[in-house]
């Protein structure tokens, strides 16, 4: 163990997602631990540069294992993109003794992390928390299993009314850059189609995947989509679109937006959590620096932030097929 | 009893609501309890004219209590909008040997009954089947208590990122002509403002209240507005407008859709929906016919079909008032 | 308005249900609306004894209308049953200012009110908190709509694996003197027999309605059980007598327990508790006391303290006729 | 692909888990894709001897992927563990032109395969399905994912009552042998101790450990116990020796059953059956015969049945570890 750290801070930042606050409940516990002093900042880098902090003990989080959102609340902070702000930030942590920072967030979040990391020398550790999975160095962010779950349960829902209608459904997922949600979702619901951004299906192929369908006796039909999905045309086009070629289908948009975010953790996203956070501290004080905490063929390792923000979470292939064999 | 019903059919129609299959399966245990045969009508009034029945036992309805949607479909029928398409839909039950029919719906479906009533004086009764609750002659429609926990459940998770990240959400629900599940479910979910069809508080008055609510400490925010508000814009023009007005506002839009609609119903609903069922069969047997089968005062009780296709669901003033309260 | 109420305590007291923490919210909100103190008394009325207050204002009690439990605390006294535990806790009260008391609960704690209000002449307005529904003069407690969900969700995904084995199960809800639970969620669910304390159906009639089940294709089977039913076995031995007079079936028990007092409140019992707060406090403010808040046919209204002690919650006749039809 | 299998026959057996109906869809739509037929045999071994066989074609499957249970229940078979039982058996396979077998169940069954496949040399499959998980050959068993999330939602639940009364609870969870699920469900309900048959903690411990926790200020403390645990003591025997020695606490017990293996499967649970279905039909198309599909460090792999049956499923000792950081 380090000499040198007596103190963590630890912040979130970027979009929020489920198990946050069971990582942040992890860090602070695992700091408990080890006897050393833990440091909670508010509203990401933003809180650090105002000094928005609190002293965190076992007791500070007690009953969020199970919560949404973060207690630290998040933010964005242009200031933290100037060194004046960073200076600030780095100013304010000295002054509170602190030694090394836990960063829960994502790649925008390990940017600010490294950059700070690089002009202060500060240790720094990152734990991946978004929903969309879109991280590379992990087979699993925080908050990812979650918002699946939440998004098969409210399919499931929308199957009901689609199927007592025969109608065709749109729905809107998250991932703007990966379609780890709409892929995985959309088998697990039994998505007809999948759109992913990693994917150029093109519009002929789901023309022709409707028909098949239709033809093959289904009566009701859910195409997933991700809001980055490079068809060049937004749900609602997609929708005008099929409409016109498709008269036969009565076509229904859902756009599933930032529920998404929410909810109680699944128990995979609170245990990881609790994982990512003892790996987290006990790293920082094993003296590493510079590294994001991920899974890893099940196993919690690391990934220096530097690859983990460069390199690219590529969508299963092994999946891909699944999905085409599951809509047979 | 009236000896001259031998066989009852059963149709839903309009859009489906968590319930509607706990009705039918009501509907046909009755029929079997009384002895008598019951004749399940596929698709609606559309599924009337086109003959699609089948014989429907106590075993058929096994294992549907707890199933959103509708196991006999829906679909709207312009045909039966015409007089040869009803003619055809009255022969088709002639032929079948069906005397009386139960149908499961709202406004429209009823107003279809009570024609169809007139045209062949044939026994028809109503079960009020449809989330918005905006049906007179019930305090609950089936699929109103589940639509309303639906919302905030999804309205909780929203929460969990608005309360993370500061920020106001608009909260779309539905309910074109009655906002029931916008007051309800608003109060239910801790909602800061709650816009509904029935008022119109005008576009001053939210800025106000966003203001207040701002002043008064909270730090996030929630809206919930019915579709059919009458503030005289839509979800995303408010949006830009309140934007334009307050800028210390970041404003999100979640519009809930059709998973309102789904999911398995809750206990309240599958207990009135049973008790719905027994009471439509039991009336028809009784020799009535033309009525709805309603909720009143927390007893089962008889509109005739006229009124409650007349009559306006009001919304409760002492709710608006506890809303208010609520929001101080 | 009454002049003489400035400061209002509110606490809650027995068994914990849903919807108190919204009920405590609405208690404090109406309180700051009307411009008067709120303290909150921890721990019920030993926590009145031992002076364990705390002022709360509107923004004490945000995001808690959709926790389960009470962030106020539960305990049973013994001191306050004697008469210098209730001078302590009266004394405590006059100390810190405190007019006026409203109690969430259920019966015992009520019958604490009432003898506090008889020695003190100290206004007391009861709301009514328990899951079991057993209290006279109200068709709803809090929590009762809750636990009903609660119920009736876990016996789904028990009938998935009885329907997977062809098995059947006793489940044994919370119910030690009333039947409601047992009765709409056994309906709810579609249970095949429902025991409750309100009859007592006898062994005989138990097995030859399983006879019958097993003789009507029926694969499974859902018995649900009221703790406090008649029949003069507990659900073990019920089980073993079951299983030596009817060797063809396999059963299996599962006893609910406490889950059924947790849980997010249903929309039903946030909007119910948000009106019995309103009422409870501004009932206090025209002056009244001794009363329980309660819904009487879909309206909150008052019932003498001393009236929802002594009277009985009847069951719904109809329902057993229902819950009879539906198991044909 | 070989040329020999045109039809594969698929069954359930053993004790049901969310995700077989997942999996059954997968086996049959994986069957259609490639041209072959697929035959579902319901109730397990049983059914395979009584020749209870139906013809399942990729429409048959509609609507399943998220239903718990299994569509072609299952059983025990003492007859499938004679030989005479294993040659009618064969005999009803070979009539029906059934050339390989997909079975999905736990340990027993694939004891059941391999004997079957030694006997007959019969091409034979396993896809491991019970919540325990506890099956050597991968790292998760259908079922399981969402059996931990079953749980964790239960504790939630039951962390509102306890939290509210400052009470004790011991939560018996499944697992004979294995504690997968109480230690996983434990650090992911911020259990304060978990009891599992890997370790033997000893009476002692446990007592100091709620001492401590005590003495943390933990109001409230939720022990999780594993069916199996190695302490000597069932669980209400625990209860009455934790009181004795510790009278400070008030304990509850919450045994939770057999609804810890129902619900809709989670999105992960449905993801994994589907990949395994694909995995397990193509592997005997390729010729394979006598393994079991698993997942190992996130890969879907192929392990001897045999390995599977006589191998076992150790703990994580490094959650071990977490779950103790995470009590502090």
């Amino acid at each position: 163990m380090s000499k040198s750290i007596k103190k963590i801070g630890v912040l979130t930042s970027g979009g929020d997602s489920p198990g946050m606050n069971a990582a942040i409940r992890s860090v602070v516990r695992t700091c408990a631990y080890h006897q050393i002093e833990c440091i909670g900042i508010y509203r990401g880098y933003q809180g650090m540069i105002e000094g928005d902090f609190k002293e965190m003990g076992p007791r500070s989080v007690n009953n969020i294992v199970n919560k949404g959102g973060t207690i630290l609340k998040s933010a964005r902070s242009k200031e933290f993109m100037t060194v004046e702000g960073r200076q600030k930030a780095h100013q304010n942590l000295v002054n509170s003794g602190v030694d090394a920072l836990v960063v829960i967030g994502g790649d925008g979040s390990f940017t600010g992390a490294e950059v700070f990391n690089a002009e202060f020398d500060f240790p720094v550790m990152g734990i991946p928390g978004t929903i969309d999975n879109d991280i590379f160095g992990t087979s699993h962010t925080l908050g990812y299993d979650t918002a699946l779950n939440t998004v098969v349960d409210v399919i499931d829902k929308i199957r009901d009314t689609a199927s007592s209608h025969n109608r065709l459904f749109f729905v809107e997922v998250m991932g703007r850059d990966a379609g780890h949600i709409a892929l995985n979702a959309g088998i697990g619901a039994g998505a007809e189609e999948i759109l992913i951004p990693e994917e150029d299906l093109g519009l002929e192929r789901l023309l022709d995947s409707l028909k098949k369908s239709k033809a093959s006796g289904k009566s009701s039909s859910i195409v997933v989509i991700a809001e980055g999905d490079k068809i060049g045309k937004n749900v609602f086009e997609l929708k005008d679109y099929v409409e016109a070629n498709l008269p036969e289908y009565d076509v229904r948009v859902s756009v599933l937006g930032h529920m998404q975010r929410g909810g109680a953790p699944s128990c995979f996203d609170r245990v990881l959590a609790s994982r990512y956070g003892v790996k987290a501290v006990e790293s920082l004080l094993e003296g590493k620096s510079n590294f994001m905490v991920g899974l890893l063929a099940d196993k919690v390792a690391l990934t220096p932030l530097e690859q983990a923000i460069k390199g690219r979470s590529e969508i299963d292939r092994e999946l891909l097929r699944v999905s085409d064999i599951m809509t047979t």
